[in-house]
């Protein structure tokens, strides 16, 4: 379901955090929309930035983690860009999910949390 | 801010869930509401319950959790719960944020989310 277009959210500047242009497989809105990667060792801070980053431009942010560590980062993540957000007037929820992803060929259950404005 | 109340939501049946009848700090609704505390070996699927109890009920709930493993199990049983109760026609959304709590004499950083129907 993941497009080959790879992109950088804008404030996605540390190594460990990915944001890749994909279709959202839940609903029928083919809009492109960024997926944002988080990992045990990603910053919060700047996870934060860059959902606050798409959920602007996009009005929609969808945020990926495998992994305990990780889906702290995440939630995290998403309570400091609503303090970012609120700034803008903007108020974000979250509704998370279960997901299969192909991890170097092997199934994992991921944690995704799609952010939206309320 | 904890009422002095406790009372077990009806699915939590495991000895590490809790929920606590407590006051709302951060807004003037003053109604009682149900706080469900996650720990690191709740299982997600008791919390789950307990979360889809509290919605049908109150139709608000609010879990708290300490620690990454916590925060995850946290996350994971509202995705559960999203499951249990959509058969219901309930959409539920949750907004995460921060809290300071105290433990054994300690002030620790909480993750609190509160789940709402959306």
């Amino acid at each position: 379901m993941n497009a080959t277009i790879t992109t950088q959210a804008s404030e996605s500047q540390t190594n460990n955090l990915r944001a890749t242009l994909l279709y959202p497989p839940t609903n029928g809105d083919m809009r492109p929309m960024d997926m944002i990667k988080v990992s045990a060792t990603s910053r919060s801070t700047s996870v934060a930035g860059a959902i606050a980053g798409v959920i602007r431009d996009q009005g929609h942010a969808e945020v990926q983690a495998i992994g305990a560590s990780a889906v702290n980062q995440a939630v995290k993540a998403i309570a400091i860009a609503h303090g970012y957000l609120v700034l803008d007037n903007i108020d974000i929820i979250c509704v998370p999910s279960f997901t299969e992803v192909l991890i170097d060929g092997q199934e994992r259950t991921a944690v995704r949390i799609s952010v939206e404005k309320r």
